[in-house]
């Protein structure tokens, strides 16, 4: 039986990890879970799972949570212990933005298999988060679904042989938007997905295409393949979920349905594949036609920053990051619409001055700059 | 350098191996070369390739094909001499119908690499062929697209979590005609395939479907999957190669252009995947869409023959091969209708008493039979 620590358990990623948990009875046990301000949910999970550790991000839930366990609950530990812990084999990082980095870094310097759905962690500090894995022995497993099925598709290939990963990208909530749309969409309009069930932060940044950049730039530190050399289709039905390019021309695809539980349960159970009944089998003559185009980066211009940000390298894709987090919080609060989104991002790439290197410290320095700059730019603009 | 016997040289498989030969140039040599009937073409390819041995179907090629190389030129050899000569590392099964039968069983019995082609030797004797090459420690390699994707797909992963094969089907030159208007169709239209360049048997049996029918059965072997676990799905555009489910819901597809000199060179240089810069590169938003759809077994009798047979098994399947290898040759040469081959399968296969067992000898008597009855119906009918 593997130890799982779930990082993120209240999120959509977290919830539906405990949901593969529950249905491979026996296989897994929780040993440590964080949330982050969902204290009834993580109260409910710790009932059910009974983990030895526990941790979340409001400053009351300490209080509240020992009250409602009692005394002989789990015990209260910082991300980044748990993620080392002895006894745990798998960390699940489903934490969003910048909170997954230190909990995956000190997993990776630990040994342990990290199950990785936290994005913006490669995209913000992937030399380091490699660096760490190499030299602590530890081995990172993608369970986006983009990621799971390049991973799966290189499964017994020499990596050497491989000459493009080719990302599918839905289009998101508005793939089929004018520019002038675009500038007037609400975010509970933008927080409706044609196809995936996901996080609001993910789903947004499904809608500005920005998503397909961050993985573009997360592909290149998990299969060490050059960026240049990574690409994006749109493919509107959410069914091949990415794609490889050998040099003989052989492509490999992965497809299935659209459905998280499968990748999650794809990066606990690996090397085995396992049965995941609540799951409808995926039926190709009912989806009847798989269509794929070019990304229009025009009506996206995220897409093109991000591929620009990922291109350059160093920190840019660091301040690409950070200053989405901000943008879209904004823009979920009302405060900015859906189109200054990319002009946030631009204005922060734009202003940015790179460090000499993408060490951690460079990193974590230019994701503060970051930050503040977009904070600053929405305030002066509202 | 690895060395080759291509058995079928001059037809399109063989004419195209050589083709990848050519382009990685220092990898093979040809130690053997056996064609049907083309001396001509044969004689070119001896004076190209130097081979030590060749073999030549018509009678009269020996004192021709002797005054035309010369007495330098290569000895004379029987296939399955050839097939198990202690210098060759790669036998390619090359021939149509009955003929690689004898060959293969020799090659694998003496433990070479055989990348096979002819369908027909594992539709006829699937069970003797599987267990020569378990016993010599020969391996097969498909040269089919379709079962080249399977095998391709099945790299580095478990094959007891395979649930299912998903062979896909052009759908061949008829695909959109209506059963009245294939009454009336000619050996000249029928030879006119939308997306392959193929021998004329095999495109025949691609417009009736047949061709697939024969597909599974073979797939059935090659890839030792219960018969009832492999399914036919119609894919216009031949991109999709095939498919293969797994146990977790997770399919794998493998894709490629139309283009039979892809799969031979990956049979040909496995593990490795080697350029072949004669063929273009696939890309996926040129071609659009990529449509699937069920097998119509009204307008396609004859793919449901093939399955039945394919389910009954034992003799079966070389009863179906052996009347079909009939039946075309008189379709070819305008003696019965498009639609009579259909009739003549399904009276053999009717007709046709099962052997106790499906041993080698059970399958050539149960093949003699079948050639004689389709002769003689065909015979009584005109």
């Amino acid at each position: 039986m593997k130890s799982l620590a779930v990082l993120g358990s209240t999120g959509s990623i977290g919830r539906q990890t405990l949901d593969v948990v529950r249905g491979l009875k026996g296989r897994f046990r929780i040993f440590a879970l964080a949330a982050g301000r969902n204290r009834t949910l993580l109260e409910d999970q710790v009932r059910e799972f009974s983990p030895a550790q526990v941790w979340s991000g409001g400053e009351s839930d300490y209080d509240y949570l020992r009250a409602a366990l009692g005394p002989t609950g789990p015990q209260w530990a910082a991300m980044d212990e748990m993620a080392a812990h002895p006894e745990v084999d798998i960390v699940v990082v489903a934490t969003t933005g910048r909170a997954g980095l230190l909990p995956t870094l000190a997993a990776l310097q630990a040994g342990k298999v990290v199950a990785l759905a936290n994005k913006e962690v490669l995209v913000m500090a992937g030399h380091a988060i490699t660096t760490a894995a190499r030299q602590g022995g530890g081995e990172l497993r993608p369970i986006d679904s983009e990621h799971s099925a390049i991973w799966q598709c290189l499964w017994g290939e020499e990596p050497a042989s491989v000459v493009r990963l080719i990302l599918t990208a839905s289009g998101g909530a508005f793939r089929d938007r004018s520019l002038e749309e675009l500038r007037r969409v609400t975010p509970e309009e933008a927080l409706r997905h044609p196809t995936w069930q996901m996080g609001r932060k993910v789903t947004i940044d499904s809608a500005t295409l920005l998503n397909k950049g961050l993985e573009a730039i997360e592909a290149r530190w998990l299969f060490g393949v050059p960026f240049e050399r990574i690409e994006v289709v749109m493919h509107r039905q959410s069914i091949v979920h990415s794609l490889v390019e050998f040099a003989d021309g052989s492509i490999k695809a992965q497809l299935g349905m659209p459905d998280m539980r499968l990748p999650i349960q794809c990066a606990l159970a690996y090397p085995e594949r396992l049965p995941c009944p609540s799951v409808p089998r995926l039926d190709l003559v009912q989806v009847g036609a798989l269509e794929f185009a070019l990304p229009d980066l025009k009506r996206f211009p995220c897409l093109k920053l991000a591929l620009e940000a990922g291109r350059r390298g160093g920190t840019y894709p660091a301040v690409l990051a950070a200053a989405d987090e901000v943008a879209v919080e904004q823009f979920l609060a009302g405060r900015i619409g859906f189109t200054d989104i990319a002009s946030v991002l631009d204005g922060a790439l734009a202003a940015h001055r790179p460090a000499a290197d993408d060490s951690l410290d460079a990193v974590l320095e230019a994701d503060q700059w970051a930050r503040a700059w977009a904070e600053d730019r929405i305030k002066a603009k509202a």
